[in-house]
């Protein structure tokens, strides 16, 4: 990462809306509850875990430039953070992530059924504040803004269920089209399209500046994500908060290996997809045992007598990614050049949104100078 | 249960109402939909298999018994099926359920990651019909709707929070006072208490009349989760759709429990206390491998050699729950008369319900008998 000089402005930003989100957070999730420890005190954990508060300070920022109040916008705002750490809730069961934010996922933690709980409680407590709105903002805004949100959580219910498809039909040949559809659902609108909108909503902007700021958007939510696969792929390992190099492990559809894919030799394809369509290995458990047990077998430590009461027990054995076969892939995404694609892909995005910025509005605001160096910053950021 | 003569009547009211319901769910959901098999056609899924149908009805018979119009109601009630449904969908995740309504849950037929998010995606889709009645209703009684919608997703998750902190904390001296409270949130807010209110929100009765409706609802939700606890001791398979005597395997918190370990001798509920603290057997997988393990080293059939190398993958042997710890259980719960004790206390309460719908209105209607007829339906239900 290159230190730009305005870095500070970003961190300085980001720290003060990421302060004002949380007290409004505190606010709204009930304190101490005698529903256990297992629902409302856990809607906080992730939100309080070190974030950038990134999707908050892009509503607030993008509002303000226009005209808008903190105090109109800081509402929504705040559900939409809620709504991001309920998704991250969700996608972490769905994933199967043992990591986030350099901490034990909450369903590692808890177990999947109090993550899905959790998750669901923080979907259901983020509609108070929207209706709230109806007093602070009037009812006609309150319910464009709800629209907003039912849409945001509609398409990333989309994009997750594009990219669980993929998963379970083995389809690893996935096209840039496809990629760029499920990341604009699965990442551009519930982290940029829907802050921005909401913003510009509450700053009561009209229809045109609306489109104009979902254009924006959709780039700089294209252009985030490619930098996130990116990272997985080249970030140190102190400063990313994630498991590095997951996302091969994990046989993640990136924009990476698509390039890598379609660029290749098709000896290459055939292995690279041979080595994708295997799962990631799991730490212990019934597999490891039974390969075990089959290796007792193959070396004559176990008798038929005591195989054949084991043999009905044990799992099938599924060949699973080894550390060759992740590291032949990182070689193969190197030597493609798939790396600097993708970092050529973003960085094209992220350009077209900051001109697009300067014609969102011509007065000079630190709102609107936090937005321009948030272009160049989803492309250079170390985490 | 006694074949009441009016029974064809609760049968067709039903009937007519789910029919009218799946139409407006089938509009909602989209049809033919490019995000895979796996997000919008299995939405549908468990609404189209076998079902009742309870809480669309009880909200169009409590609209119409009190002069709203079914155009006014049914996208409301519409949107209550798709709301419990994904409840369900969850709810199956998180209690583990293998069977729902007589067919595989969907986690068991398509994994946890595509269940935990097409659940998510229904609760994103509900929004769309409580805003699109703005039009219908105007925006004052559309936003009172979605805050009780609100309201109810919220409660679902506190009896939720409630049952599974009950579970993880190995918590089984439950007092009758907790399962009411737990009840009141984790089944009457959402089968009874909102469908009740919304349909006298789309009837625009006053604010007395809807805490009548309120008190009604709470009652008729108490019986109806007795009577399904009792059911589920004590009904004929075929007639069930779910697993018999899953409660006793699972170690549910039921009345019925609880007044068993109230009522019964210190020595017995000692050891039902024991019995309830051990898990369920799980059918197979790598518990049961790793006891068959220890079983062939303690029959010596596995040496020394074998066994030091597989032991360090064993599963922790835990005790399960055996079928002769269910059936003590069976006959505790039996000897203790606690399922007549439940049946009690569930008939007081449909009475109760019924005496008060009988002040709700004068004006007669097959709307406010298929309300009455279900005041004794909710405790002599087979199913």
């Amino acid at each position: 990462m290159s230190a730009v000089p305005s870095s500070n402005l970003i961190e300085e930003y980001l720290a003060e809306c990421r302060a004002f989100v949380l007290d409004e957070l505190r606010a709204l999730v009930p304190a101490r509850s005698r529903y256990g420890p297992e629902l409302y005190d856990l809607m906080l954990d992730y939100p309080l875990r070190a974030a950038k508060g990134l999707r908050p300070a892009v509503c607030i920022a993008t509002c303000r430039c226009l005209g808008g109040t903190l105090e109109g916008v800081l509402k929504s705002a705040a559900t939409l953070e809620l709504y991001h750490n309920a998704f991250l809730i969700h996608d972490d069961v769905e994933d199967g992530s043992e990591k986030r934010r350099d901490e034990p996922t909450l369903h590692r933690l808890h177990g999947v059924p109090v993550a899905v709980n959790v998750g669901d409680g923080m979907l259901a407590l983020a509609l108070t504040p929207l209706l709230e709105n109806t007093r602070l903002l009037g009812l006609g805004k309150a319910l464009a803004i709800l629209q907003c949100v039912s849409r945001m959580a509609r398409e990333s219910a989309e994009g997750q269920a594009l990219e669980l498809s993929w998963i379970h039909g083995a389809r690893f040949l996935v096209r840039e089209h496809d990629y760029f559809r499920m990341v604009h659902k699965k990442t551009s609108w519930y982290s940029f399209i829907a802050p921005m909108r909401i913003g510009g909503l509450v700053a009561n902007v009209e229809e045109s500046r609306l489109r104009l700021l979902g254009t924006i958007a959709a780039l700089l939510g294209v252009a985030f994500q490619i930098q996130d696969d990116i990272l997985n792929l080249t970030a140190e390992e102190r400063a990313y908060g994630k498991e590095l190099g997951g996302d091969l492990w994990e046989g993640k559809h990136t924009l990476i290996l698509a390039h890598a894919l379609a660029t290749c030799s098709a000896a290459d394809r055939e292995r690279a997809l041979g080595v994708l369509r295997k799962p990631r290995p799991r730490a212990t458990g019934q597999s490891t045992l039974s390969a075990e047990i089959r290796s007792l077998r193959a070396e004559g430590v176990l008798d038929d007598a005591a195989f054949s009461r084991l043999e009905p027990l044990l799992a099938e054995p599924a060949p699973e990614k080894t550390p060759d076969d992740v590291a032949f892939l990182a070689r193969l995404v190197e030597r493609q050049g798939s790396i600097a694609y993708a970092q050529r892909a973003a960085a094209v995005r992220a350009r077209r949104a900051s001109r697009l910025l300067a014609q969102l509005t011509r007065a000079p605001s630190v709102h609107l100078r936090f937005l321009q160096l948030l272009s160049e910053f989803v492309t250079s950021r170390a985490r």
